[in-house]
């Protein structure tokens, strides 16, 4: 199925990676589901190592989630097992059984506890998952575990992606320069049966667990929080970061320390890299589209409202059509909920003010306007005209491509 | 744009309609969009008629729907003009003046205050609406008003409606016969350039205002709010319903008058019908679904989860793909942010139980499934096994057409 998917047109070229000293990656092709590509990663974590996750809110998370909460409160990694094509979701004890049984193992062949052994699944949703075929295929992965193993990951983790995702950032904590690197794959928020949103990073920075969940959740909420492709929220969204501490830094007290101050900086870039590269590649996608909100009550007001433009399956659809069509806009600023008010809502696109303080601007220019929709990246700006609250979204367009993916059988 | 769309596959035959005693119509070419149709609508209310509405929860809703809310506080109507191809939304003061102006017109060709006249406009957002036209050609209408012009009406205030939408019913009020009867347009809750929710429906019952706004209220919310197509609300949306008084029957006290039992269940039948005709008119729709949820912990908190469903993009392209995916269902009852418990939900799809307290059903059989998918009605069941709440939702499927149909220019 995967394989029958043309790539992105919004596809950007995998990064120049560097190493992160104390992570390992090794793929290998366990035959969960594809054929004749790599669907399992291993990643080993040198003694010491620290992680931080945030994961779905969805209620009905994937049982490899409920293993990555629990596993959480111990704040140590030492290990990582991903797999592609099977997203271990609505499977019951059996699913259980499947993440201990994994975990197990894992910790076997790296010499550490089950709960230092991070998980994930991506795939089908309900069919139970043989882990024994990722059980068998793990010794042979321990010897061919690499930090130069990244790319590898990154494809070994794709399922519906058209692309391989990746990005590094670096800063310095106190004296220390240290490195940050990241892969990620999935179609943005949408769940389709072969694809969910996974992002796994690493630093080499000494950094608590505690002070790292903050970071993270912060950046997260500033980067894959405010991207949607079609609004549905996956079961097994995932990300995680581990730091190895082998930069050697003096140990930062807690998130709002000053020496954090470049590194938060350089994390929510990475995020955000990421993020843009999931949305690049969401499913159908011809069109990178961000709203920004101005003049709400509140920024999560705006930013409410932002989501609701980006979420709008008749915006998206005038969007891929080229179509600046601001009245559908005006009505998902209206279906959002948030405070607005007609009469003082304005619209631009592409920079070009279309309707200013509730009405169209007389005689207003289309050419620019009509000349930005033909690009590939579109900007929407909404001023609500009520306060000083701003924020932002990021989605894409919505096309025929994501009928084609999401409207044909699972087999 | 509309001529271009291909009657909807799950269209239904316009009934045999009665006339309802005081209530005329007609219908006529004013060219404010379309060419070689009918687009404006003039109806005429016999005096003491009372009148109950329904509006658009959009907060930038159009000019026409601020004119209705206002005009329902006297509780009475007289006259009803409704134009295709302009819904006259976001059309600032310019938009006050074209509802004062046409009421106006109408006013003094029906003899009544501008208050007692309602109005409704349906098409692009954001164009000032030539109301010249209107009154313009109200003049001529007012001759042709008959008792019969219900089906003319019925077409004369389609856009993208691929067919005309009408509905009857009976009941008796103490021991007097009433009728109701009821027009419709629109595609659901969605709201595309030519397009939006719109219903106007007469009976011959005395009815006080408040007692007919309680009522109609919610029938409302027991159809109309329980359908969509794509979760992006019209600025449109209108429900009116007119009494005439004509049938002489006693009035009723209150909306809970036990004399009022027969006709609040007809009527419930009359704005389910009509809003189910809206709904096989859903954009692109090849399938009717219904969702119904059942163990919920309360009947809102049901309803919520069954409207997540029908909003779902993925189960949308699943279904229409004919692909009974469970896994997405699973999935949007967990995004609906409602309680649910992964591990004692249970899905059927056309009365087949696929999954149980959590987990597929073992070896269950797909054939009656299958062969379920392939039909033009799709039932989906929902068993959150929590509490006793219970409530359902009918939606559409998402298909090429949806993306045909939104994804065009304007012009």
């Amino acid at each position: 199925m995967a394989k029958s998917i043309a790539r992105s047109p919004l596809a950007v070229p995998f990064p120049a990676l560097r190493t992160v000293p104390g992570v390992r990656f090794a793929a290998a092709a366990a035959g969960i589901r594809y054929r004749d590509r790599t669907d399992l990663v291993l990643a080993s974590f040198a003694p010491g190592t620290t992680v931080a996750g945030v994961f779905t809110r969805n209620l009905c998370p994937g049982a490899p989630v409920d293993w990555c909460r629990a596993s959480l409160a111990g704040g140590v990694a030492r290990g990582l097992v991903v797999n592609a094509g099977n997203a271990n979701v609505f499977t019951g004890q059996a699913g259980r059984d499947a993440c201990a049984g994994t975990a197990k193992a894992a910790a076997a062949l790296l010499g550490c506890a089950p709960e230092a052994v991070f998980l994930s699944s991506t795939g089908v949703i309900g069919e139970v998952l043989p882990f024994e075929r990722i059980t068998a295929a793990l010794p042979a992965m321990v010897p061919t575990l690499s930090e130069d193993g990244w790319e590898a990951a990154a494809r070994g983790i794709m399922t519906t992606d058209t692309f391989p995702k990746g990005a590094v950032a670096h800063a310095r904590i106190g004296g220390t320069e240290v490195v940050i690197q990241g892969i990620a794959k999935g179609s943005g928020m949408i769940a389709p049966d072969m694809a969910t949103m996974l992002c796994f990073a690493a630093t080499n920075a000494v950094l608590p667990a505690s002070v790292m969940q903050a970071l993270l959740k912060r950046s997260v909420d500033r980067s894959f929080n405010r991207t949607t492709v079609d609004s549905d929220t996956s079961t097994s969204d995932t990300v995680l970061l581990f730091a190895t501490g082998q930069a050697g830094n003096q140990a930062p007290g807690a998130a709002d320390d000053p020496a954090l101050a470049e590194f938060a900086a350089a994390l929510d870039g990475l995020m955000l890299d990421l993020a843009l590269q999931v949305i690049r590649d969401g499913e159908g996608a011809r069109k990178l589209v961000r709203i920004d909100v101005s003049g709400g009550v509140s920024d999560e007001s705006a930013r409410r409202v932002a989501m609701a433009v980006a979420n709008s399956p008749l915006v998206k659809t005038a969007i891929a059509g080229e179509d600046a069509n601001w009245g559908r806009i005006v009505m998902a600023v209206g279906k959002s909920g948030e405070p607005a008010d007609r009469d003082t809502l304005s619209i631009a696109v592409g920079g070009t003010w279309m309707a200013r303080a509730g009405t169209i601007v007389p005689g207003y220019d289309e050419a620019p306007v009509v000349a930005h929709m033909r690009g590939q990246e579109i900007g929407i700006e909404i001023d609500l005209g009520l306060g000083a609250g701003s924020g932002h979204a990021w989605t894409c367009d919505l096309t025929h491509g994501y009928i084609d993916i999401n409207g044909s059988y699972r087999s």
